[in-house]
């Protein structure tokens, strides 16, 4: 696995939240982040779809690592994003992609899509704009 | 405890990521939602704040859960929202408070303040807003 | 009126856009800013109401303008927004009142309201919610 | 000039606002539209760039046509979007071009980028992210 990578999931394994939520990233490189969260029981509401906070997470925090591909050595956060829920997300996996549209010195726009993957299908659930900002003194994505 | 709150709390607890989350529904009366989430170790992200995925959740749900009570009997949905963090959220207790700028027929439009307590201390943390949608079928806020 | 007012309206009058929508700043002060449009068919989409896009300009100049008054005397530019449309805008006079929800030292968060004003009596129309962030070396407000 | 292409040139030049900012639909066919936007004195702010209001008009609108293509006979309205600025818009022509992301039967969730182009140069100034519903009774994009 490349250094980058390595990086990127220990940033991903200190955040207890996302060791709650069993997320594992699965892309980080210039430009763009993957994270996978296996759809289980305990991330579902009451009609047996993975609940949308966990659809918000996703976005979110990949939005977040995304943008610090570009943002350069400091740690970064979200500062602000919006979603737009398209279909129930159920099946197997989330997947969550994120893509930086701008890179500018202290702040990165970027989009995320959320689906969900049964098989080998994967369906458009989700998806995301943001904004991602440096923050001075830190290391690697935050959320 | 009145009755719609007693639904609502049922509601709540039938979503097995609000209670991963020990999400509490305190405030459900028409035009407005509360939810209180304690701040526990497994919420937070590297850094010691609360991740920014449980802001996002509970803005998303509190603002589903208010929507739900102007939309009559039948279950809602949050179709799309969008949050800024003003400050890292820190101290004893999550607090959302939603309440509705606009209810139509089949929708509505929402707000969400989402406070850090520390003591006696609130400190606003996020603020979203967002639009909340009636299905058809279902009977309470589904998230 | 009072100084800050006076330099406010200047600032508007100096952008052609806003002349040739005839906005008027009526309230420009710390925390807070109001625009009027009187509504008139130059501004209006094919059904007779108020276009979409002079309700969005509304809003975001609104936010600038009331970011503006808590990030010193540098210049301001709206980063990003969001606005829900709940009413269609008819009437006499268009009036979007902005206010500061959290202010740094670099970034307001900022939320507008606006209404569509019949006679005496006020609708609204739209509401939004957004970042605004102070520039280097410019004076005013300038979206 | 196909007919699709035309209806959608007349649902524009029946809008008064639109006609007031020159704006020409140049592409309107299913899943996405262009708008195009000659960049003149009238449009700009007190610093020579495009006036925000008008880069929002651009997406707002787009993403209405946009919508409209996948969302039948029946006209439509732009709910809600969100967007992002990214650079000063400055150069000949405003450039705005949205695709629908999804497309159910009431609401289509759609993208717009918004580009200034200089000679042959096209930069990226702003990108926006939205939802388009169906109304009743109407017959083309309402904005």
């Amino acid at each position: 696995m490349n250094e980058m990578l390595e990086r990127g999931k220990r940033a991903l394994a200190a955040q207890p939240f996302s060791v709650l939520i069993d997320a594992a990233l699965v892309a980080y490189e210039p430009g763009r982040a993957e994270i996978h969260i296996p759809i289980t029981a305990k991330l579902k509401q009451q009609h047996g779809f993975v609940h949308g906070g966990v659809v918000s997470y996703a976005a979110d925090n990949t939005l977040t690592f995304a943008g610090g591909t570009v943002l350069g050595s400091g740690g970064v956060v979200t500062s602000e994003y919006k979603i737009n829920y398209v279909r129930p997300a159920t099946g197997d996996l989330l997947i969550a992609r994120a893509t930086v549209i701008y890179g500018g010195k202290t702040q990165a726009v970027c989009r995320c899509d959320v689906f969900a993957k049964t098989g080998s299908e994967e369906r458009l659930c989700a998806t995301a704009q943001g904004t991602i900002t440096k923050m001075s003194g830190a290391s690697e994505p935050a959320s």
